[in-house]
């Protein structure tokens, strides 16, 4: 089974991609988190989004998750490890499985904060960002969870099934429920990775300045790194960028035939009728390279009966 | 008095554009239709609108004005004639005033027809979009209207108070309340336009197939040519068109420094969420563009006073 457009994010432009590939009758997945836009829900008031006037942030994200369920638009909670461009298709590493669409609407905004030292040189290599994807690896190994959300709490309460150690390290208040076989450790941040003596070394920093970290480092054999969303050009390589956003034109195709890119990640302003504006574009842009596809394809197959 | 962004067109991009301009604090105005779009109010319905699902177009458009009124944002209902580039800001006719802004967005849609062969030849010679603007020149003189939609019919009636003979052509059904003075032709539209005799003369031909016309010419001092909007590259000298529509960057900027575009006047596709979208990237890239002129402008001064 191939899709045809796999939607990836569920801020205003994934919402917007959905809703426009459901109105073409594309075969699509829309992959994201269930709670939709973390960035919308937070902002108290929105003022210039056409059509719902002074609207709180909460009210605009539910309008938006509201209007996919009435859709019957279902959202894949899972997280993408990465995108490989096939040639004539997207083969997509969701959690531990593969799944292969004829094109990406990628829309998971700009939350993927800057790498820390070491990290791009590790990827892959002791650093990881999924741990569902990763967790076989390291089986009766020692881990460590940098979460940037409480939802990642699940990812360390999974590893611990498995891994012989886990720590976790929250990046948010609070350290939530973790079973009693993952050791949390709070009050302190990631500053560097890199290889010492055999294993993954953590160094840390206090999270608040003035203050000292119980811990100045952790050695393990995996370092997960789990923020919001994955730095495009991590998730998916040869994706042609513009400083820390995807390179788009105005139909928001990017350098990869068949890969669109929507809302903050392809560029400033970050505003939401942007967001759904080129959600909306690059639905239509994804179609009609379909359809463009299908008419070569039937052309192709009348030739060679000819 | 400069206002610092003139909007152009009260569709989803020019409501847009609206609201982030007001929010951005700019002082600006927004010239179009009070009733809004009349290609949205046509449609039937409209399902993938983020934030307003399985909404009528009627309603959708309602939602629209009712925001604008709710932030304190007038309509301005008039025709703008021509907008010229002056260097350092914009100079637009509107109705028989000049205005001044130093920013313009554009975002009048796409219904302004294709030109009847001889049109853009003698426009400004004996062919006018405008009759406000133009009814000083053709006082006691004979001209004919052509009308694109009902409203234009309050046109030829102003005509009537000076012109010697007004003929009306409706290119829609029904032919209005207008004063016993305008003499209506229905049932005709019109093919060409050129000079014969030293006047115009308007040649027509049946408006449905198989039918024949009563008149085939109407000769005149001038020709009216009402349509919803004028076609881009007439009203804006200098400005680059793509095709039939504005050539325009991902932020919406023109080859005109400080003239921006936003709609389906951008071109395709003819969306309301991509013409919402734009409208806000259009405001804000207005905006920077002022903010860094003011910048620059406080550089100079301080250099100056050094």
């Amino acid at each position: 089974m191939r899709y045809d457009i796999a939607i990836i994010g569920t801020g205003p432009a994934g919402v917007s991609a959905a809703l426009t590939a459901k109105n073409r009758n594309k075969k699509f997945i829309l992959i994201g988190s269930r709670t939709g836009s973390e960035k919308i829900r937070k902002t108290h008031r929105i003022v210039n989004y056409p059509g719902l006037p002074n609207v709180s942030g909460e009210a605009l994200n539910q309008a938006f998750l509201g209007q996919l369920k009435d859709a019957g638009i279902e959202i894949t909670e899972k997280r993408v490890a990465n995108i490989f461009a096939m040639g004539d298709y997207f083969s997509l590493q969701v959690d531990q499985d593969f799944i292969e669409a004829s094109t990406v609407i990628l829309a998971t905004g700009t939350s993927f904060g800057k790498p820390i030292p070491g990290e791009n040189e590790n990827l892959g290599r002791g650093v990881s960002y999924c741990a569902t994807c990763d967790a076989p690896l390291y089986r009766g190994k020692e881990t460590v969870v940098v979460g940037w959300d409480p939802k990642e709490e699940s990812e360390a309460a999974f590893l611990s099934e498995t891994c012989s150690k886990v720590t976790y390290i929250p990046m948010y208040k609070g350290d939530g429920k973790l079973p009693g076989k993952v050791e949390v450790v709070t009050g302190v941040k990631p500053a560097s990775v890199g290889k010492a003596d055999g294993k993954m070394r953590l160094s840390l920093v206090p999270l608040a300045k003035g203050t000292e970290a119980a811990v100045d480092h952790i050695a393990a054999d995996c370092v997960f790194l789990l923020r919001e969303s994955v730095a495009p050009d991590k998730l998916v390589p040869g994706l042609q960028l513009d400083g820390s956003h995807v390179k788009a034109d105005r139909g928001m195709a990017t350098n990869l035939p068949g890969f669109y890119v929507a809302g903050d990640l392809a560029g400033l302003p970050y505003q939401i009728a942007k967001a759904t504006g080129e959600g909306n574009i690059a639905a239509i842009s994804a179609a009609q390279y379909l359809d463009q596809k299908a008419r070569e394809a039937t052309k192709q197959s009348v030739r060679q009966s000819v």
